[in-house]
């Protein structure tokens, strides 16, 4: 058989994927919503241990929280805690089944089954929509035909489906802790600054807008600007004269160190 | 004479500015394309103390080396360093003619004519065009028809024109370099990061993007995610071991701390 004709086939047998979700934190429900708007896959169940916050879920899918009752599925997506998804992946009663977590840093399951990964990047928050095309889907597995599945499911909410290996996607949730959790961090402190001298925060905008461009369409290391990276020390001096907070004094200074240091 | 007869009578003396920009750094080089873009606006010159950086300027308006040779206009902005900007200030041949400085920092200039601040809140490449309207001027003036007249200026090119005084610009200052140069930083570490282990940064395009989607439509101590806010300690302690720079360890343990302590 030649290879496309391997592949349309393929395509044929996922033109419909039954799906169970394992979960019904941020990262599980937002990817609930985004398969559920698809014509190729159908969300047949969503479990959760806790019925409390399976009632965002009543009236849209089946839902349940006894691993006994889980119906017949192609994948079962796994998205809870880190600590908790090998034991979870054990319970499930079926054989053969595509098994995947959505963990940026657990390795592949150690099931007999086949398995994968489906790693979404993203910042999740509960009340926050997102358009799921702007999320990058990091994909692992066992073996090939798991792979062409999950990139299947992948591409039905975004054309950003990339093949990672464990390791890289460890790594990529760590640059992401700084890309993401830390550039909020640093949003934060310039929000509590305004505030703290009732100026709207508003006027930053802008200038975020043109940091994230430039960041973007360059290498971030080209683009920096700022008093650290033009070692002029009487204004950072006077900046941590400014700060109160012994906290961000200490940030202040490690920054603009770590800028100096690393654009000589 | 009523108010609105006043004010009209003021654009009428405003409909050409001639401008005379002393500095040919970044931001007096923006600045010079975005004003020389607008109808109303006259760059009459360019002053500089070296010849070298007044080549860009050549062929576009008359330049000069001398302040004995500048020549007459409505406003002189000086765009130098901070601590050179006072000297020049008083260097300025003419008496009565606003002058206006474009620093975070300074205050207002003493000189005993009419004086101001203009302070354009972006971050400027030299070589990275910037759309003015990005720009949030901030202004400050030492009278009311100098503040008329910077406001004037200042929306011939942005919409996004604010009275700041000077110590509300000295924390939009100081706020900037967390909002736009620290997260410049993150975004290099994140890059790093990913380069050491074979990623394209661009997977975290998205992610980024809707970072600053959420920072901007909301308060961004209300929408932080990621592994600090969750107090998820074994992920923070894997990825310090992850980190092999002494100094990244260092900066994800304080802003991880920061998190955790300011979200509470």
């Amino acid at each position: 058989m030649d290879k496309s004709g391997d592949l349309s086939q393929k395509m044929y047998l996922y033109h419909m994927i039954k799906l169970v979700i394992l979960g019904a934190g941020n990262v599980a429900t937002h990817l609930f919503k985004a398969f559920q708007e698809t014509k190729n896959v159908e969300v047949c169940q969503v479990y959760n241990h806790r019925e409390g916050a399976l009632h965002a879920f009543h009236g849209k899918t089946q839902t349940t929280t006894s691993l006994q009752e889980l119906v017949e599925a192609d994948i079962y997506l796994i998205s809870v805690k880190d600590d908790v998804v090998q034991t979870l992946a054990e319970k499930i009663p079926f054989q053969n089944k595509l098994i995947v977590h959505t963990s940026g840093s657990l390795p592949l399951l150690k099931t007999g089954s086949k398995n994968g990964v489906l790693y979404p990047l993203q910042t999740f928050s509960k009340e926050i929509e997102v358009d799921s095309d702007t999320i990058s889907f990091c994909l692992e597995a066992s073996d090939k035909d798991s792979y062409h599945q999950l990139d299947f499911l992948a591409k039905q909410v975004s054309p950003k489906v990339f093949s990672i290996s464990t390791n890289q996607r460890k790594s990529l949730h760590l640059a992401a802790v700084f890309a993401c959790n830390f550039v909020n961090y640093m949003y934060q402190v310039g929000e509590k600054i305004c505030e703290e001298n009732a100026v709207p925060f508003r006027i930053l905008h802008g200038l975020m807008e043109e940091t994230l461009r430039k960041g973007i369409s360059n290498s971030p290391r080209t683009v920096q600007t700022g008093p650290a990276i033009r070692k002029d020390y009487s204004t950072i001096n006077r900046h941590l004269e400014q700060l109160h907070d012994a906290q961000d004094k200490e940030i202040y200074t490690l920054i603009s160190e770590g800028i100096i240091k690393n654009n000589l």
